[in-house]
Parts: C-alpha cells; structure tokens; sequence
C-alpha cells in the first residue's frame, strides 16, 4: 500500500492555562492509504509549530515539509518505517522541528501497517534492531503503572494527593514539577515527605524536579542526599535537558538515589549522550518527541546494552501510552510504565479503549492490531480547532472535515 | 527601552528548487521599541515553521511562542540579551523548533541594543562571557574570506568554477555539497583533484562533503588520505550532523586531513558534543541557527578554551554575515570567514551596505552601531511571501505591510 493522505489535527481544551499539564492540547497525525484504512499518531508537541512542518513549501533540498515527503511512500513490510523515518530527517535534515513532527507519523505507520498486517506493534518493532539471542520475550510483559501528576501547591495538599492515589490503587506514584525548587530546601523536603506520608511505606514513590536547578550539581546532590530517607525510587530532572555536563558532574560526585532524566531528548543522539556523557540511570523517552517509536525503540536496545533502565515518558492521551508501552513490551527488565493518571477531559476522551490496569493492578500491552486503540472521532470533533494557513495567497494547510 | 513589536518576513525567490542552496527563501525577524527604532535578524531555517514558532498559541508553561515572551521584554544593557534568550528557551522548553526562531530575534536584540547604545555589536557581544585575560582583542581583526559554494555536477565544470572564483580574486574556497559523494571513491577524487587545479597552487581549498557518508567512518577516513595530496585545509561534514559517535570513531583513526562540523548544531550542546566527544578541528557554527550570536559567542569560548577553530557557517544574505562575523571579531586565531559568493538575487539584494571585501581582500566587521547593516526595505516588499494563520477563526499570525 501507499500513503495517500496525511492529516492534522489540532485539539485543545476551551481554556489553556500555564501549568505544567501536557494534556491541555494535542496534535493528531493521520495517514490513509486510498482503501481507507487508517494509522494515527500523537506527537508532544506544539501542535501549529507540528503541523507548519508538514505543511511548510520547500526552501532547498534539506528542507522539504513533511507531508511532501510522505504521500505516495510505499509501506508494506516493517522494513518501510525505519527507511521512511530516515528519508524524512534526511529531506527535512534543516528543519529544526523535524523529530517532534515525525513522531506522529511514526507512530500511525506503525499503527497502519500493523491493521495491514494484523499484528500488534509490538511484535512488529522488533525487527526494527534485534536484541542480543533471549533477550526479547514472545509475548508482552505486564507493566507496573505509576500514576504520574504534579505537585501540590503545599505539602499537606501533596500528601492528600498521595493518599487519594493510592487509595486508587496504584502501587507506584510520581510526583511533579509545581512548587519543587522554588522555596528552598526545607520546603522541598516537605514536599517530599508529605508525599511519602500520604502514600505510606511499600508503594514506590518518585520524585520529578522539573528541572528546578539549572545547572546546579551542588543542590542536586544535596536533595538526592536530603529525599533518600523516604525512599524514592528516583529524582527525575533535576537540571535543564541540555546540561548534560551537570548530569555527568552529580554522576562523579555518587548521589544518593538514582538519577532519571531524558523527556526532553527529541533526536536519538540526546539521549544516547545523556546515558553516555551524563551518566543517568533511567531513560525516560517520549515516542511523541524523539522521532516515534522506531527511535524509541533504539533507545530501548541502547538501554538494554548499556544496563540502563529505559522508561517512557507519557503525559499525552491513551493513544501516546499506547505507543510507549509498545516500545517497551516485550523488555523483561523494564518493568515500570509511566501512566497518565490525572489530565484534561480531552486527552481521557480521544480513545474509546483506554488501557485501563488489570485486577493485578498492571497494564498490558494491547493484542490487537496496530496500537490496538480506537481514536473517538466524537471527541476529535468536539476539541478540533480548524487551522488554515495562507503563503502568499495559496492555502498550504486547512484542516480537513473529520 | 522595551520590546513592542515582533514581526516575521518571509521571503522568497519565485521559484525555489531542490539544490543544497539556502539563499532560496530567508525568514527576517524585525524588532522594534516604542520609538520605532529596529533591530533585524536572519534565521537559516524554514521560514513557515520559523513563524509558527512565533505565533502559536500557547500549550502549557513549557510551550510558550516566542512573541508573547518578547514583547514588553526590557532590554537596556547587553546583560538583558541572554536574559531574554533563557527565558524564552525557559517558556519554549518544549518547542523543539526554539532555537531556530530564537536566533533570528536574538540577532534582532544585538541589532537594536547596538543602534541604542550607539555600538557595534562586537564591542557589546564581549559581555557574554569574558574570555581569558589578553584573550580578546580591542579591535576587529580582518577575516579571511572564503568564497562558499557548490560542487559542479562535473570536475571539469568544478575546474573551471575554482578558476573563476580565483580570478575574482578569493584566496580561500570552498567548495561541496553537489555530486560528492554519489559517483565512487575516483568521481570523489577528481572532483577535489580539478578542483585544485583550477583554484592553482597556494590559495586555500576546503572540502564539503555535505553529510555524503553517513555514519561511515571507513570511507571517511579512506577519502580523508586520498584528499590529502591536494592540500585541502579541511574536510566537513562526512557525516550526518547526528553522528558523533562516527566523528569520533574517524578521529581515534587519525584522518589525513583536518576535519570540520557544526553547522547542523541547533544548540549549545550540539556544538559542545561535536568538539568533546566527536573531537573535529573546526566547529562551524551558524548564529542563525544555534539560538543567535549569544549562543555562537559560548561556542567560539568553548573553541578558545579548546583550542579547537571557531569559524562561521553563512549561506544566507549579508545580514546573516554581519551577524556571523561579529561574533568572532575580536578572536585573534579564528582567521577564516564563510563568505556566500554565489547566492540568489534575494540574497545579494536584502541589505544596501554588504560586507565586500578590502583591496587586501580581506573582510571586516562593520564598525557602524549594531549589526552595522541596512536591510533594504524595497528588497523585503519585491520578495516577500505574505503569511496569515488561522487557528479556530482566529487570525494569530498576519504579515504586516513593509
């Protein structure tokens, strides 16, 4: 089959405010071959910034928009997506946005040719880069949820928050972003504490930072050193992305918890420095950013090789989470998956077939073709806001009636 | 002062092909205080995907665009120029596209804060970061010019144009990108071979490879011998920009020749990356791109602390080129300037004043207050390409008349 039609979509919220909350917004990426037949994809991103990199006209032989690149490719075997995502970057080699684009696109190549073929994406990627002989298992392994939310305003709030999550049920609970690092070390601490408390001892608590110190190891190593009597399982971002120095110096200097960091990698080459030259022990990779699910996947086997921990980073709807746990399903050691647990009316509507956890409290990788979840046109309907954009004169981009 | 207008130009030849050539179209950032006094600056990058970075609308505190950060932005002293650029780095954190945009308004702020403060630009960029003791000079050194241009699809043709550009008088050229790396190992040769001859012995002659090779360190390296007998000064780009891990691998191998990088880097820590852990001698860097002259200005201290080679990397207009040379001004050693030679008329039209060489041949950065260059507006009106966006019906982004 061919790719006959690439659309975008644009859906947010009524209102967007300026947390730190990914699920106000969304953009869809859908790709049809002239049957009908339908893959989509979700990048984390801004969605007008997304859609203008595929709409964009050419400027020279290294910056051609996405869309030009994809009508008419061929996808037949799961060969195509590598090869495809390649001629992509290699067409759009100087358009910055190029990887947070491609990540939508990615993803509905995966979750087309896997209806084409009738197979889950799962068992479709690894053939994207073999592991070492046993190392993949032949069916999904279950994963551990950790609800993933912001903090609190207070430590008492934060504690509550704790407390309601696990009454929930989930037995592993990621706090932040929110008021971490903004009121010094004592407010931090509490913060910290509370949520322990309210969790109470046993379930797994993690720690997002939010990228509260800059560049600052000296702080880092002191809250690593100050959080590890509750026991957390990580501090995820103390620094800035690309203070991978700053990584590499808390790596030489032993702090006292394991270090997680790796949302913000959108090209395969960021987070293979990050776990080479910072030194971190969890890799957190968003599908949605880093180029889709093939680059992810490179991730994982990069992980895999060097003793890393690969994890996702989710903070989109189901259909993201969808394409993580994909990535990651048939890793034996990769055991946790970060999963939505609070987020907009809009990103908890866009699929009809969440992947809710089982009685065991874990969630699976779904079985059925492709992603193995439905996109709700209602819902596209109901959050769609139409774009249209003009080159002198000539309609370059106009949302397509869903 | 404060900022109280941020406009976006998009501009473009009437017919745009798929040659390596990105004086095709250009995207111009125009900044401007209540006065009405303007700053200009130039990003390489897709003019439409540039401008949507400007005018999104926001998704959460991580995706901010880049107008709303700068407008009502104070700037007084050359400390508020990377102020501003961190916090729009800050509020775009996950725009993965920030970079790109930011450099043509950071461009813009040195223009504007030079023209207010009645200063070059040189002079103000020393701010940035003090280079060692002695390290900088209290005047503008004259560059080197090398005349930048493609490959001819034939050595012969390649003859002839190394041959005409000598008798216009360049010293130094470079020449790349075209059918290198297409034809074969003796294709490769002859290519550089003619080139030699016709540039004659004893000016210099650089080599692009344009990204030919991939990540293949082999015929790298083995191209890298059979170029060496033609005295070329460098070889760039054998690699795709992402490929450190080949960069590094060709350097432990001990390449025939110097080898060049950079102008891909998109941020501080690709450049940093590319000289720590791709170890190249030139670490080519367009202001452009990597987030405006704040950021090119840390590379060229990185490149001093090193002892690496800073150069440029300019293949836009003259405004790109003031704002490429001076960043390195002041930098006794870096004596190389990449000086566009062929171009279209959009770029040899966009400012009244360019930078030509002196009867020494040589190239200086203006002394006239900011960028020292005069973007002619009869230029901006002849080529641009009027944008207007919708989004839900409501118009964020609509060109302004010139």
């Amino acid at each position: 089959m061919r790719i006959d039609k690439v659309d975008l979509f644009y859906l947010a919220m009524p209102r967007v405010t300026r947390a730190a909350d990914g699920t106000q917004d969304s953009v869809l990426v859908r790709l049809r071959d002239a049957s009908g037949l339908e893959g989509w994809g979700e990048c984390d991103a801004s969605p007008l910034v997304t859609i203008a990199a595929y709409a964009c006209p050419p400027s020279h032989g290294n910056i051609v928009g996405l869309r030009e690149v994809l009508v008419g490719e061929r996808l037949e075997t799961p060969a195509d997506v590598p090869r495809i995502g390649e001629r992509v970057l290699r067409e759009a080699l100087d358009i910055e946005h190029a990887h947070h684009a491609l990540s939508g696109a990615d993803i509905a190549l995966w979750d087309l040719l896997g209806k084409r073929l009738r197979e889950p994406a799962w068992r479709l990627l690894e053939t994207v880069e073999p592991g070492p002989a046993g190392s993949g298992l032949a069916a999904p392994r279950p994963k551990l949820p950790y609800a993933s939310v912001l903090f609190e305003e207070t430590p008492m709030a934060t504690r509550e928050r704790a407390r309601a999550l696990r009454a929930e049920g989930f037995e592993a609970v990621k706090l932040g972003w929110g008021p971490m690092g903004r009121h010094g070390e004592a407010f931090d601490v509490a913060l910290v504490e509370e949520a322990r408390a309210g969790l109470g001892p046993g379930a797994r608590l993690l720690v997002d930072a939010g990228c509260a110190w800059g560049e600052d190891d000296e702080i880092a190593w002191r809250r690593a050193r100050a959080f590890a009597p509750f026991e957390i399982g990580w501090l995820e971002e103390p620094f800035l992305p690309d203070a991978i120095a700053a990584y590499g110096r808390l790596r030489r200097r032993g702090p006292a918890v394991p270090i997680a960091a790796g949302e913000g990698s959108n090209r395969l080459r960021f987070a293979e420095d990050l776990l080479e030259n910072g030194g971190v022990d969890y890799i957190q990779i968003d599908a949605g950013r880093i180029g889709g699910m093939t680059a992810a996947f490179r991730v994982r086997r990069l992980a895999e090789r060097r003793g890393a921990t690969y994890v996702n980073h989710t903070f989109k709807s189901h259909l993201s989470l969808a394409a993580a746990i994909h990535v990651f399903a048939t890793a034996e050691r990769f055991e946790l998956l970060e999963y939505p647990a609070g987020g907009s009316e809009l990103s908890r509507a866009l699929v009809r077939d969440p992947l809710l956890r089982g009685r065991d409290g874990l969630v699976r990788a779904p079985d059925a073709p492709g992603l193995g979840v439905e996109v709700d046109l209602e819902a596209v309907r109901r959050f769609v806001k139409p774009v249209r954009i003009e080159v002198a004169g000539r309609v370059v981009e106009e949302t397509p009636r869903v």
